[in-house]
Parts: C-alpha cells; structure tokens; sequence
C-alpha cells in the first residue's frame, strides 16, 4: 500500500496484548513510521469517536491498522473517514433521522482490520456503531466506503478469549446468521429503489447474504460450545472465528432486524450490570452489558414472533441448530426455533432474561421508545411490529427458562 | 460508467435472440452508441479471439457487454484486455509456458458479463479459455484484472436452453463444485508463495472457496434433473443459473484439477461427435464435444483415484448427491462417490464414457499426452498422477455403466 504513516488503533488492554504486538514489530522492522492511538473505548459513544477523530487528523496518516473488537474496528472506520473529510460535521455522514446521512464521496486511506473477537464481523461490512450520548440511542454510520480495504482474520488472536468474551460474542454471530437470514427478502423492501444500485447496504435477505447465513450458523452449532469450553480449542476458537467474518458478509449485505434493533436500549438503558471477564476502564461501564448478550436475550421471543412469516427458514436454523424436525408442522416453527435457543443459552449459563440484567415491567416502556428509533433495522423483520408487539416481545423475554 | 461507445460481443444465433435484444433496446433507449460483435465463436480459439480483438481495438470502445456462454464471455475479456494494452502480443498474457504469462498491468475498461448458459461461471472469473491451434491445445488467460466488473444473472435468459445444453453445463457445474471442493488445500501447495498476495487465483481449496463449492453442490442435487425436465421450469432454471455463478466463485478462487485437465485433450482430440441440441456454424464443429461432458466422463475414474486422499470430503460431496453414506468406510469413500456420480449420470442418459464419443484404447496416449501440458490444474488435483495414473483414468472412463 505505500504507506509511510501509519495510525495504530487499538484498546488499552489490548495494546499490551500479542495481537499489537506482532503489528508493532512488522511496522519496525519494515521502517514504516507509526502512532498508537489505544484509547478506544469499548462501545464506543460519539465524544469517543471524535477524540479518536481528532488524533486521526492531527496525524495526517496514509493507513490505518485496527486491532481489536467492533468498537475498535468501528471507531478506526470513524476516524478515517473524518479525517479523510476534515470539513463536514460529525452528523453529516451519520445515519438519518439522528445525523444527515449524507453518501461518502471522499476517496478514504486503506484501512487494515484485525479483529480480535469472534463475534462483530465488523472487519466486512461498512459500518461503524456509536451511543450517541445527547439522545441515549444507538446509531451509526453506513456506507460501503468505510468497509476495510483489508481483514486479518487470524484465529491465533482469539486464544486470548474469556469463556464469557467467546460465548457474548457467539451470539452476536449467531443473531447475525438468524436475523440475516430471516429478514425480509430484497425484494418484498418498500419502498422499490428505482435502481437496484440505489439498495441500501441492508437491502433484506437475498440468494447471495443467505449462504453466509447459513454457513455461519452451522459452524455456530458445531463449534460455538467448544470455543467456550477450552481456550485451547483452536479449531474450535478458529472456526468461530471464520463464523463471525462469513455471518459479517452475510448480514453486512442484508441486514439484521428485531434483535438488534431491540438490543440497543437494552444496553443503553441498563443500570447495574457488571459483565464477567471484561475488562474495562471506564466509569460507565458497569452499566454496560456485553453486546452479544443483549442481542441473544430476545431472540426466543422473536424467532417466535416472526416464524408466522417465512416457517420454512425457521425450521430450517431449528434444525441446524440441532432441533429435530421432521415431524415439526410448520405453525410451530417459531415455538419450536425459540426452544432450540432456549436450550442453547442454558447450557451456556447465559442470564435468565432481561430481569436477570436489571430490568422489570415498569421499564418496558422505556424500551419500546428506546427501538422506535430503530426503523433503519426493525422495518428489516420479515413482519411489522406495532408498540403493543414490542411490548409483548421485550415482556417475554424477562425470564427465558 | 458513463460509457458513450460500447462494444456488445455475443454470438451467431443468440444475437436474434431476447437476451441480447434487451440489451440493444435498453442502450438505444438510453441513447449510447454501440457496435456488435457477433463473430464470437463455440469453444474459441486464437484465432478467434485475435479477430475479436481487432474488433474491439478498432471500435476504441469505454466498455464492454458481453452476452452468453463462456465462450462470449472469455472472448470478450481477451478483446477487453488487449485492446487495453495494444502494444502487446498476444502470447504475452497467456499462461506459461504455452504464452508469457505476463502480470496484467494496464487499466481495463468496464465490462458486464450476461450469461445465458449456467455452467461456466465466466462471469465471475478472471479466466479466458481458448484453443491454441498450433499446438492443439487448450490453454488460456488468468488474471483478476479481466474479471468482469459485474454480472447480470438473469434466470428469464436461460429458459430458451434445450435440455441437453442444460444438462450439459450443469456437469460442468458439477464438476467446478466436486474438484474446488476436493482440491489441494491453499497452504498445501508448493512452492509455497513468500507472501499470500503472491498466490495465483487457483490457489487450491480454502475456506472461503469451500462454502461457493458446497452450496452449488447443494442446488446441483436438487434442481438439475428438474432443469433439464422442464424448461418452464422457473425455480429449477434460477437455481441452477446461480450455481453456475457460485460454483465459479468457488473455483475461481480455488481451481479445478483432473476432470477439467483432462476434458482438454478430450474435446481436443475427438474425431467425430456431433453434439445433440447445439447450432454451431463453424465446420469443425462436428469435431466438438460439449466442455461440460467432456469434463464430467472422467468423474468417477477421477474421484475414485483422489478420495484416498481426502476421503471425508468425498463422502460428504457423496452425501450431498444423495448416497446415504451411514454405514459407509472411509476407504470406500471413491467408489461410493464415483456410483453416485454414475447413476446421476445415467439417469440423464448420458453417453456411456469415452467409447461412446469416439473414442478407443489407442488414443490413450495421444490423450495423457495432451493432459500433461495442463499442469497449471492438474498439479492442484489432492494426489499426484503419474503417466501410468493418466493412462489408467481414461482407460476406466471409457465406458460408464
């Protein structure tokens, strides 16, 4: 690529880590200058954005290399793009009705992705997740401009992984393969772009985003218990790793729907929760919760809310999952697909709903009102939700077993 | 693109035909001046190609359409790049050690691909296949720079196919699938590259490639009988139009290996065949065998000859073809293979080996003589062949049943 000054992002923790090491030690040894920037924050917010932005732009660098999980993936997508577009405001490029969204016509610096988690297959798609602080919403930037020139998926990173990190970060490959793949079909979007070039990256499930679905999912079923189990595991921890790129490409090019879209207030709002085996040095952070889980906890509920619409698809990751179904009618597609999750997360000792991380009845409000935002997601469900629906969905998924 | 002057290259008969019908009304409609190239011949040749590209550099074209099977396709990549670069000869860019096999460094134009056979995958590859008349050979051009910059896989294009063309490209379909898929592992090969960029695009089997081979493999199972039945039959036919171009993702990012190195003598060499349900113009043409036969012959010899190697890779493609493979042992993984691959071929009464088209037990070293150029593929095959190995393969696929 001909670069000559490099910027390094990455986390605290991780910089002290082998992964940034071993791309510390090529940039030397190939006498490419570079600078560290290991200040990203894990779910990263707006204000951590833009101080990522404004180092970016202070070092008038030609690459960028990102070593780390989706919020440092993200955050590098970030600052590349702004200090490729040092005039436009941060909203501008963020998406709308939040920020402008405003289409990427800046020529942006090659980006290196090395994700160090299995879960965000952050390093295929062209999107990068903030909190926006002022409205305490999750939201984003998307455009196939800010998708890495380049992925290292190395799975020698992952042996580093908590039990709990692999497990957290399994279900978000596993939403990633189910949402994908059940959402609804390319062609059955509203409104039809004129053009199929004027799609956006979330165009609804297609021929093409359905086999990187599936795929994924498989290798979810086979191998996600034993990357959990055994740090050792590698072909294990390797296989989850490839899993979390394929359902990257997957929903990167068709979207997710009710379990993401529902996910984000989930950890917006949390009060008190403290994630095991992370390590974090924020002071919010006891108030996060790890992604993954917040994605996981309503998939029962809406698997089953959604199977009425496409039964077939949801046999289908039923029984790859490990369900038997051959004798399964299709109406009991969805109770039958939330089992089988059910089933999953208990043997992974996953939280027992949405009560088990803090929260009651009397926040259901406040959560519906928290996904309403979402529609860019949410209006991807094979089926439409009205508040009453989501209601119904984030009330059963209070306690799964 | 913002093309202004297009080059639109397809062949005698389809040129009367709705697919390229729709592409000329579509450009008049829209204003944009293009000539016609309809000289693209049936299985091309040097010279063929040259005359195609004398075509394309006296036209000084911005871009190119090409609508077909690999033949158009291929011919219009090799127009593509050589009018790009016409300084060049055209051994140049062929692959060593019949051409140069020059690294492509020139800007090409844009060029869309609209297949309207489901066999070749041409649309995805950087790969042009011709005949080296010289030397009676087939050889060809591969570079990523000549795949086209997008395909239009269109299943209304297909419906117009007799069954036999369709049964005819879905084993060349097959066989893309079964030989990525059963192909030399990337980090198997030797010499292995100082860097990964350095691999050439048929870089044996990986990860990536597998999934492309599995899922055609899949859709080949279930729809192709359907497709050759009936061509009304619309699911039969998309599906099998996008095998077509998955299974060339596949293996144009893995490569073939027996079946494919071995057909080129095959079709080489035939003294007489008149292939069924094809209107071919050119009078060598009653010497011609159709590629996707002349690759699928040598399948059961083949693969019973590489399952040693590889046996669980046989016994799943096995599997996915429909044997029941329960009870079965690994070390019968290549007869169990090579039976199901029979009996698919039967039941599309196919002819019965290489006897059946032509061929006797003296023409066997003519035919090992012509397979050892084909090096490029043949190395990739999971198990080395000698001579002897060669001699052995055509003699078990002389006759079938």
């Amino acid at each position: 690529m001909g670069a000559k000054n490099v910027c390094l992002m990455t986390d605290k923790t991780l910089s002290q880590l082998p992964p940034v090491r071993v791309v510390m030690d090529s940039l030397v040894r190939n006498g490419i200058n570079f600078q560290v920037y290991d200040e990203v924050r894990v779910e990263p917010t707006d204000s951590s954005f833009m101080d990522a932005i404004e180092f970016a732009k202070k070092g008038a660098f030609d690459a960028y290399v990102a070593v780390g999980g989706g919020s440092t993936m993200d955050t590098c997508k970030a600052a590349n793009l702004y200090a490729s577009s040092p005039n436009s405001e941060f909203l501008d490029y963020v998406n709308a009705p939040i920020g402008k969204g405003k289409p990427v016509l800046v020529p942006l610096r090659p980006l290196i992705a090395v994700p160090t988690t299995s879960g965000t297959g952050s390093e295929t798609t062209g999107v990068a997740i903030f909190d926006y602080e002022h409205l305490k919403v999750k939201t984003g930037i998307a455009s196939r401009a800010i998708k890495p020139t380049l992925g290292l998926v190395d799975p020698l990173h992952t042996l580093h992984m908590p039990g709990q990190v692999v497990a957290n970060s399994g279900f978000d490959v596993l939403c990633h393969a189910l949402e994908s793949y059940t959402a609804l079909p390319y062609h059955m979007r509203s409104p039809c772009p004129s053009n199929p070039i004027m799609r956006p990256a979330y165009q609804g499930s297609n021929p093409i985003s359905d086999i990187w679905a599936v795929h994924a999912l498989r290798i979810v079923a086979k191998y996600l218990k034993r990357a959990v189990r055994n740090p050792d595991d590698l072909e294990a921890r390797s296989n989850m790793h490839l899993a979390s790129a394929f359902a990257g490409i997957g929903f990167g090019n068709a979207g997710v729907h009710l379990c993401h879209g529902m996910s984000y207030p989930i950890s917006g709002l949390v009060k008190t929760y403290k994630a095991k085996d992370y390590n974090v040095d924020h002071p919010l952070v006891v108030k996060k919760i790890p992604h993954g889980l917040s994605v996981v906890l309503t998939s029962p509920a809406v698997f089953t809310f959604t199977a009425q619409m496409f039964p077939e698809r949801h046999l289908e990751t039923a029984e790859i999952l490990g369900a038997d179904t051959r004798t399964t009618k299709r109406q009991d597609a969805g109770p039958v697909l939330a089992d089988t999750l059910r089933k999953l997360l208990f043997d992974l000792n996953v939280d027992n709903g949405l009560a088990a991380i803090g929260y009651s009845k009397a926040d259901i409000p406040a959560l519906v009102k928290g996904t309403l935002p979402q529609e860019r997601v949410t209006k991807l469900a094979p089926r439409p939700q009205s508040e009453e629906d989501l209601s119904a969905l984030f009330e059963a998924s209070m306690k799964l077993y």
